[in-house]
């Protein structure tokens, strides 16, 4: 039996999950409307972000309440503390699979995003997907090596952010100006969704272990021009 | 006199403080390193952001330990819990400016920037650095107005950010393809950092007031391709 303080501090754990899983839909349906330039879905993506918007209040909500009525010590506060921060994270991967839906949007009736980067913008929105169904496992699990995964992971995402630009510095590239602006927020926003995804991992490293890895705030990939 | 634990307290604000202070200062000097192609400035700006890190966690440490220690409730409870928040924003808009800082380094002997956009990215970088001074003040004076008024002086932010984008799109544009992706990518680390600062000032206004002010996340502003 579990009592009623673990409940809640249960219900924070299962807040985190339901972001994580509509952050990572949100990334994989945002993906298509980019790429299909469909607006329905890119409408339904942006709409969808008050509710991850909505969640994140929610659990702020209980876990302050729960700091103020259970004064939680030692491991119990830090799980509460960390989920504050994840919460943010998901929160701000929520807003970035939105940018990536409001572009599709403005972009409508033609894809923001030109053909032949069609394959690197799909894997990057897939990777994001997994990345962040990974992320919402780990905080399930707890698993350290799992956690510790997904940065390796995350280094494809780096080398996927690189080849966009390699491709928009070739000078080849034909499609001018303002697609290469587009190209540019819409690779620097999967980048950013991964490194919240990892964050997230590794906050669940520091609840296990006690141990800070790397930086805790995600710490943007260097690229080319970036 | 102040015990023990208000001493605490102030102290977290005192780190806030010094971190706005710091970043502050960063935008300022990573917009001349970028503007003039000064490579020392650059240098000099990515190495003080350790000294952004160091304090955050400090401040985070110094948090938990209260929370752990004098468990505090209601209004206290909200300061140390909205602090936490207040941290990570000022982290990441080191971030941002040790971004532009690198962008100058990289493309150093040149400026990333060309003439013609010179006078908008230094207005963004003077903007950024005056709305980070003005979130430090209200740090301190905690002066419900004054933090409304960032919202407003944010809005200049936009503006820019808008020109920046008609520029770049302008069909007169002859910088070719990698400085328009320099140009899009610290327009981005601009209106993000003033976004942040912001963050901080509404956060200030959820303290004294208990309402949160809009979303607390910085909300960025839709441009055109952003």
């Amino acid at each position: 039996m579990r009592d009623a303080y673990h409940e809640e501090l249960d219900s924070i754990g299962d807040g985190l999950v339901e972001m994580a899983r509509l952050v990572g839909s949100a990334i994989g349906r945002a993906t298509t409307a980019l790429l299909d330039a469909d607006l329905n879905i890119a409408e339904s993506v942006i709409a969808a972000d008050e509710k991850v918007d909505d969640l994140q209040r929610e659990l702020e909500t209980r876990a302050i309440n729960l700091l103020a009525r259970q004064q939680p010590v030692a491991t119990d506060l830090r799980i509460v503390v960390t989920s504050l921060r994840m919460s943010a994270d998901l929160e701000r991967s929520g807003d970035l699979a939105r940018h990536v839906a409001k572009l599709a949007r403005l972009r409508f009736p033609v894809s923001a995003v030109p053909n032949d980067l069609h394959s690197t913008i799909l894997e990057m929105g897939q990777l994001g997907q997994r990345l962040m169904a990974k992320a919402a496992e780990v905080v399930i699990t707890k698993d350290v090596d799992d956690a510790l995964q997904l940065e390796a992971d995350d280094d494809r995402m780096d080398e996927l952010h690189r080849a966009l630009f390699q491709h928009l510095l070739d000078d080849r590239w034909k499609h001018g100006i303002e697609t290469a602006v587009d190209v540019t927020l819409v690779g620097r926003y999967y980048e950013r969704f991964a490194d919240h995804a990892v964050s997230v991992a590794k906050r669940v490293v520091y609840l296990v272990t006690g141990e800070h890895v790397g930086a805790m705030s995600p710490a943007p990939t260097e690229v080319e021009g970036a």
